[in-house]
């Protein structure tokens, strides 16, 4: 079974992909979009590639690797490096398929072929300016940058591409989850209800 | 164990309500807040009457009688009309407690009081539109209502109790269903979890 977890930066939808992962144990592969990202154009500054807009996204090799996945048979994922902003060259992750494979990241529902594979999908829903705090916190905590890289780079591809091409998915969604990460009755009627399907 | 279903007029909530309930069968017992209205004051006529607003429902009895099911004990539910738009004295339905008891309306999510009761929070939401063209063919086809009368209510009203009280509801929710009643696989997550939180 296919879980696509989809949701904007800051929303939670990694904790909640995480969250279930634990939960659901060996029964349960966990993969991230990041890992898909294409590689940053030559002489192009990070700080002016848009990071959040579909074409950021290797969806061809996702698609390719899934359909691997479903049919049980292992991966070999790439390493994308948020050093040098490409995939590290013949560095791979094996992953095994697993009965539950649960794929989290910004656009999982963006792209019509990708969404035939999902059996269920999800939408995690958080407020703006939560959304804008935990990316704030996120960045300058754990990636040591400026505050002004981070407003720059948040007003100028973050929030269009979120109102463009993130929030739109909550259509395609089976279901929200609102509070995304904190909300633990929500989680638990998602992973209630993974635990009855796979019976 | 107490679902609520909340979500504005048209949003499907009813039909959510419902296909649940069917499927949970005898184990089920399926409250609608609208038997909760409260007598229209004398004297005034119905067309200025706020039915949207928390101030048409009687919210201590629906809680007591909640309260009285939740340990076990049937109760004695009022019966209203929606011709007279007043309780039909010394008419009650008894009610009898179940393992699973839904109650959908409106506001199910607005008083606090009422929301310490449930166990599980739907807010099935449904684009504005939709909302109203379902309202539309309801009030026409069912309730033999003119358009102008429906236009009427609709702006004066509906869609002020919906920003002001309804859709702020969302906020308390555990899971929100999009496209509520049509969503095959978002019912289907919260009836496996309804299942297996019963086993």
């Amino acid at each position: 079974m296919m879980l696509a977890i989809a949701g904007g930066s800051g929303s939670g939808k990694t904790t909640v992909a995480n969250r279930l992962s634990e939960r659901l144990k060996e029964h349960c592969t966990l993969l991230s979009m990041d890992s898909y990202y294409v590689d940053l154009p030559p002489g192009i500054n990070p700080g002016d590639f848009n990071f959040d807009a579909p074409t950021a996204f290797d969806f061809g090799l996702l698609i390719k690797d899934l359909i691997e996945l479903k049919a049980g048979r292992p991966i070999r994922m790439p390493s994308y490096s948020f050093i040098t902003y490409r995939r590290e060259p013949g560095l791979f992750t094996e992953v095994k398929p697993n009965p539950i494979v649960i794929v989290e990241g910004i656009l999982v529902l963006y792209d019509p072929e990708l969404r035939k594979i999902f059996d269920f999908s999800i939408y995690v829903e958080t407020q703006d300016d939560e959304r804008l705090l935990r990316r704030i916190e996120r960045d300058m905590v754990e990636r040591q940058r400026s505050i002004e890289s981070i407003i720059r780079q948040y007003r100028r591809f973050v929030a269009p591409a979120y109102r463009s091409f993130v929030e739109p998915q909550k259509h395609y969604a089976d279901i929200i989850l609102p509070s995304g990460g904190y909300n633990e009755p929500g989680l638990e009627i998602i992973y209630n209800a993974l635990v009855q399907k796979m019976r």
